[in-house]
């Protein structure tokens, strides 16, 4: 792929579009359709959003990102987590229901497909990079949480505000007694039945004799059932009447292109939360697209997934639509299904707008509970206690992000919850590496290995300290080589020769170099002589521009076992050393009979 | 040393005392003593206080850090970067010369030590490694540039205000018609003289028999000699009444121990400038205790050092001092004049305390010119250009934070200067770490070494692909990784196992893990196998505690020639991988006699 092919990867695969990939195409199109109506409507109310916005935000962007995506099966539109991050930042400008609240959703789909392209075009999806696993992992867990107990309200037939945890559910608490009980049975039941879809229904269809695939579909399809069977009792029983909160009219009809109206406040204001959904956003979308490409052995490109998801972006908040990525579900649901190009994507787009021309009409008495019931039951399977146990099991620093994350995201919102995460996983790497793992090392008997003297029984020599440093050494970490480094030279009286051993040393900048001379220079002083050994070939290279090598009191060395065979050679001779201390002779080598 | 020894060195080298000792530390203490006092009013003059408040910081925090500091050698006090730096701080509250001004540099030097103080009993220090060397470097040299420009105005006669390089010039350049030539004439030839004694003196001294220490240290006085003339001169030629500024009235007697009367928000507005007096004040002091140590093989311990500096700073408070640190030059005069023990330091202050109660009248007549002119040709000597050459050459990277750093001190002034090249080197080393050197390898001919294929002429398998990374494996270079791996893989259509080289993995955090359970899963979709090859041992023993290695399709091997061997035999063996295609025969090794 080369020039405008690189950037338009619809000319790639267009190509080859032939009847077989169009059938292929059409019939995963009709499932993910089907798939998204109650989606998106469920969405957009979980962003506080009238229900038809959802609906647009899954037409103009499916086309877009078929353009100019590098994912044969991805499956854009609005998923939950950028919903509730939608939600919490234009929540703070304008109240729900009011003509502000819509604009400023459409100006942050606006401003996240900028940014996402802009990224890509300047390659700086290593960004997304600095959002850890645990932290992604953690944000995921809290905001299914906060957008599950967000929804209880709609199950209950209660009006209740808040962003966080503990004001939702005072409020819930609080507003309890007056729940709609036909709302709460319809609410209820769904959840009931959607909960039991997923897990029973796949296994139930195929010891009916279903195919596997063909079951799998099915029971994805569950949601659709739900919303048929309960537009058919608030329609049989006018439940409307009865308290319990329908979706309503939708408006029939295509959104109309155009840019809303927007001043430079509104920009500045949404530009922090737009920037967190485009890279949270990009994250799960080019996880999902990676581990569906790799099923067939195809690529991905991450800078021009950037693109294409700017693309999608934009496309929606031309056409009233909210903040889209890709979408796990949807995807593998796509893929399942057999889509072979984005084209299936676009074929859902027409989906969709028919559904938007024909179908709202039918959906006018769904009850707003069905709608949370699929949304709640849907991302409670993001919730992953597991994964915090496994991480809680293999790595402290880790966990504590996560758990930060957690706490910050539940208790504070999902900005200042990212945000956090990800400034104590940054603290805590630099942390790390601040203090590497050094180690004294000795010859293990009969081989040309070195290895930690703790650990191992090794030779060593008084008149020679060997350590070796598991860091490349930069500014964070110079200072405490040095520091250890003079500790170690401390506690050992007799000693002639500092080897540092450097096989793990991937770089050294200008102040480790800085601290290398200063080590070279205080051991001179004591009548110390200074080696390195096994030192890579590009720091190799590096070390070579400047002046420390001819400044170096000792040698570098290729191996360890050739700088402790020199250096003892030359302490045995006796008088080469213009430091020899007069007892020098009584502290040979420690007695080994494996040593020629 | 241990308990209370630790936190009180004192208890150590007092135990061992004597005559010798303390001859030599008298002696040292007079030199030093000698040198100290124009230094102490320059350098008061400089942050912009009255000439006293420089001798008070010079008697109190001695003592302080002989009780509590681990160099036996450094020599405490005002110094011209921290000076530079307070005047910087204070000035933004309350204008030179009132009460105001005085009390916030007094609760500076209280906040700074109260930092210093909680940084060593909570074993903070590695804080300062953040500061790396280039930016330490530059925002000296800078500071530097900032001081002399600053002192020209006391050299010229006439009056500037500014904390920044275009501030001072634009107003030494307006005000330089109003210059008081006398004034000049005496600030232009101190700094002649002092600069010829820096430069010339010494030799000229050993030229006529003197030995080498003896005009070492004479040469340092110079200061003082030019203090004595200047005196003179003013004395004698009444220059009090033609304009030329003179230090005036010195109030006698030693000052009163007490606190300052402080508001919150007078501590919350200086909080940042202390702690990064602190931090630079810490830097530059251990570095000069480290090197001074090291020449007697003796140890310094950073944690304590911070807590004698944050002792030395609260006793400078308390006696209505300004923030104090281990100063260079003096150090080295401390050394070289025989200092041995702490007792010397406190011997100092008894002679500044004697100097303020008995000196301050000889001092009346003096020309803040020639204090400038100390300041000018003390600070000139930090400028350190070669530096920058050196650091340019060595490393980009390093370079853009130098140069950052540089620029943003002289444009901005010191805060921004030094918050500026911490967060841009922070943020080059995280950049660089995120996307490591990986190299795919082969097998040099007749060897068991592996190395990279675009740099060796080595024996490749178009069924295996062998990477090194080079690197340790944390959230911000994990999906680099996956992405890496990706495209090679999808670069090599035979290819039937990836084995991932990580002899210089240090680490592999959550993230990391995730993207090896990820890569595995996804090389076993696409019908490949995935192996590891020389892993560390810590990092092993992390891994065995996951089920990662169940879940790895391939094995771990102790080396890559292990792995390349065994995985040629297997495909040899031709009907072992469940995925091998049809061609797989017609590819076999790269033809090579060196092969068995």
């Amino acid at each position: 792929m080369t020039g405008i092919a690189r950037h338009l990867p619809i000319l790639e695969w267009g190509r080859h579009y032939d009847r077989a990939v169009l059938a292929s195409d059409l019939v995963a199109a009709v499932i993910v359709t089907i798939m998204l109506i109650p989606q998106s409507l469920a969405y957009a109310m979980l962003a506080g959003l009238p229900p038809q916005i959802g609906l647009y935000a899954s037409i103009l962007p499916l086309v877009a990102y078929g353009l100019f995506g590098t994912s044969r099966t991805l499956a854009v539109g609005p998923v939950a987590v950028v919903s509730l991050m939608t939600a919490s930042a234009v929540g703070q400008i304008a109240a729900q229901g009011t003509a502000d609240y819509l604009t400023a959703a459409i100006v942050l789909a606006l401003l996240s497909g900028l940014m996402l392209t802009l990224m890509g075009v300047f390659r700086l999806g290593f960004l997304a990079n600095f959002l850890s696993h645990p932290v992604i992992s953690g944000f995921i867990t809290a905001s299914a949480l906060l957008i599950a107990s967000s929804q209880l309200k709609h199950i209950l037939g209660v009006s209740v505000q808040g962003d966080t945890l503990p004001e939702i559910l005072s409020g819930l608490v609080g507003s309890a007694g007056k729940a709609n009980p036909i709302t709460a049975a319809i609410g209820l039941g769904a959840i009931l039945f959607l909960y039991v879809a997923r897990t029973r229904m796949k296994r139930a269809l195929t010891g009916i004799g279903l195919a596997a695939r063909p079951a799998d579909i099915l029971t994805k399809a569950a949601p659709i059932l739900a919303v048929a069977v309960t537009v058919f009792l608030a329609n049989a029983f006018d439940l409307g009447a009865r308290g319990v909160k329908l979706v309503g009219d939708i408006p029939r009809g295509l959104p109309v292109p155009g840019l809303p109206t927007v001043s430079l406040e509104l920009i500045a204001t949404l530009a922090m939360p737009a920037f967190l959904i485009s890279v949270i956003g990009f994250v799960e979308s080019v996880s999902v697209a990676q581990t569906l490409a790799s099923k067939r052995r195809q690529r991905i490109v991450p800078d021009q997934e950037l693109i294409g998801l700017g693309a999608a972006n934009i496309a929606s908040g031309l056409s009233s639509g909210y903040p889209v990525t890709g979408g796990l579900a949807r995807s593998v649901v796509n893929f399942d299904a057999g889509a072979q190009t984005p084209a299936a994507g676009m074929f859902t787009a027409v989906g969709i707008a028919l559904a938007t021309l024909f179908l709202t009409p039918l959906l006018m008495d769904l009850p707003q509970a069905t709608l949370a019931a699929t949304v709640i039951v849907a991302v409670l399977s993001l919730v992953d206690f597991k994964a915090i146990r496994r991480i809680h099991d293999y790595s402290r620093a880790d966990f504590a992000a996560m758990v930060a994350t957690v706490l910050v995201t539940l208790l504070w919102g999902v900005e200042p919850g990212v945000v956090s995460g990800v400034l104590l996983s940054l603290a805590l790497f630099l942390y790390r590496t601040s203090k590497p793992h050094m180690a004294v090392v000795g010859q293990v008997p009969g081989t040309e290995h070195f290895r930690n003297i703790d650990r191992h029984d090794v030779i060593t020599d008084p008149a020679i300290l060997s350590v070796r440093v598991d860091e490349s050494l930069y500014f964070a970490n110079s200072r405490y080589l040095e520091d250890r480094i003079a500790k170690l030279v401390a506690d050992c009286p007799n000693l002639k020769h500092v080897v540092l051993m450097c096989p793990a040393v991937n770089a050294i900048d200008a102040s480790a170099l800085e601290s290398l001379e200063e080590i070279n220079h205080r051991l001179k002083d004591a009548g110390i002589t200074f080696h390195l050994s096994e030192i890579k070939g590009p720091v190799m290279d590096r070390l070579r521009k400047t002046d420390f090598l001819d400044q170096l009191t000792g040698r570098v060395f290729l191996s360890q076992f050739e700088a402790v065979s020199a250096l003892r050679n030359r302490n045995d001779a006796g008088h080469t050393q213009p430091t020899q201390r007069t007892d020098a002779g009584k502290m040979p080598l420690d007695p080994s009979p494996s040593l020629p």
